[in-house]
């Protein structure tokens, strides 16, 4: 089962998080349900950040208490302090996800604080839910940073060094900007899967640039079998307007799909969920596969005249 | 110079071919000079084919004749027939571009041929080109056809067989409806390598299921470094409204540097094309670094409140 791949979904946190209208939280209920039945591996429910600072996901707590969850499924939340911690261990989740950037410029622009400060509450925040839920740390602009350009690998392993060090099981690396490129994500997945062969990597990457899925298809190759993803690719970019944001879900499930890869997710239910965002967020999607079908669907030939 | 890339332009055939609006020649013209400019190793300059057929590029002539040619450019012409090629060669083209697709039912559907029709009229228009102009053959549906589903790699590998008896210099495998995936693109195209290394073998893949700089990156690993590819990522699939057509110029050529590869191109230059072609075409175009530029450009830290 070494070649399993695990597809977590961020839609409904990454993606709801900034759209301009707020998504009812039946709906947000519905279409997570929707999801836990198709297979993927985990699902990035909701934040448990301040309601005035993200009033789109103010309804954290009934969401995730009133989902159903599916064994089998992870049902994680974003935490960003101990107030969100208590919050999200309250509602017993199965992951809290704490994040914070590479770079320090974005890490203050995005969260006000110095990376050693996003270092303290790391720790503080380990030692709060150690014992009551898994932990995995994101890090942000691991592949470049928009106020910054380069990010060192060398940084990158420090932090990934550090995490580990607090005790997380997992860390998501994470080209917040759709900075990455094959090569750079070839280099730094394999630096991490040797040194720290009992952490669960992720790779979080964003297609702003069109190279998600060949970021993908790069980690895949070096061994990295657990991806984030964003239904309908649902999420954008705020230095990119217009610009795609996540990757697309059932765009790399079907990519790997038909590589042969086994995703455990059913690609039909999957599309069917996906199927149903466009009326949910009002505006159209990025993700290709909603609109051009598998690549197994066949067409009837045409009349000839 | 073994992993020089080589990015063949198809835009202003491939693209405009399928334009409801007819591009001004004058139009054509300035694009093409300009794209001319940006270290492009080839472009696909028109199609020589009936202009009742195709009255978009019923200005063939006039265009292959009035382009400023630059020195090391191969300025190539689609042929579908011995009149075709009589008219490009009026026009001195570098080279000349056969096409029939690997499927029976596709090639019937698009050319109204029996593969074996396509061979015979392939021969004959080698013998009518050979010494005037250079010969390449692509093979349409070569990773799937819309209508017949997987095809055999058996079959492609004979037609490539056939194409390099005939004296073809270039073969392009062809991935028209985008459904070729990265395992199935790496194996082919080393199995084609392997077999032919005298020949030059292009890639053309279309982004219809978000796959193509994915397939890219696996081809470009197997040693291919001809690339076909459309500015602004122009040109769509019949069978897939509103899904992405070819795989975007800009797009391709930003993640190849970003990896350390040698393109050629001046991506400056190339954006700067680009940027003149939703105007010309009247409507947005899939590409994503027209819209994020590339990964490079920083972006001013945000004012904190």
């Amino acid at each position: 089962m070494k070649d399993r791949l695990f597809i977590q979904e961020v839609s409904v946190r990454d993606g709801f998080q900034i759209e301009p209208r707020f998504i009812p939280t039946e709906d947000k209920i519905r279409l997570i349900n929707a999801l836990s039945l198709t297979g993927l591996s985990k699902i990035e429910v909701t934040s448990f950040t301040s309601p005035r600072a993200i009033p789109a996901l103010a309804d954290a707590e009934v969401v995730m208490c009133e989902i159903d969850r599916i064994p089998g499924v992870i049902y994680a939340a974003l935490v960003p302090n101990a107030r969100g911690c208590e919050r999200a261990l309250d509602c017993k989740v199965d992951e809290i996800n704490v994040f914070m950037s590479a770079s320090a410029s974005h890490n203050l622009a995005n969260l006000r604080m110095t990376p050693e400060q996003s270092l303290a509450q790391f720790r503080a925040i380990a030692a709060q839910a150690t014992g009551h839920a898994m932990l995995n740390a994101s890090l942000s602009t691991a592949f470049g940073c928009p106020f910054e350009g380069a990010v060192p690998p060398e940084l990158v392993l420090q932090r990934v060094g550090e995490f580990a060090d607090m005790g997380m099981q997992g860390v998501s690396l994470c080209d917040t900007t759709g900075m990455a490129n094959p090569t750079q994500v070839a280099h730094l997945c394999e630096a991490v899967l040797a040194r720290w062969p009992e952490l669960t990597v992720t790779v979080h990457f964003h297609d702003t640039r069109g190279m998600g899925l060949a970021n993908a298809l790069a980690a895949w190759q070096t061994g990295i079998r657990h991806f984030d993803a964003s239904l309908g690719g649902l999420g954008g970019c705020p230095y990119a307007p217009g610009a795609s944001g996540n990757v697309c879900t059932e765009d790399l499930v079907h990519m790997f799909q038909a590589m042969g890869c086994q995703t455990g997710v059913d690609l039909e239910r999957l599309l069917a969920a996906a199927a149903t965002l466009p009326a949910l967020v009002g505006h159209e999607l990025p993700g290709q596969l909603l609109k051009a079908g598998p690549s197994t669907r066949l067409h009837p030939l045409p009349q000839q005249a």
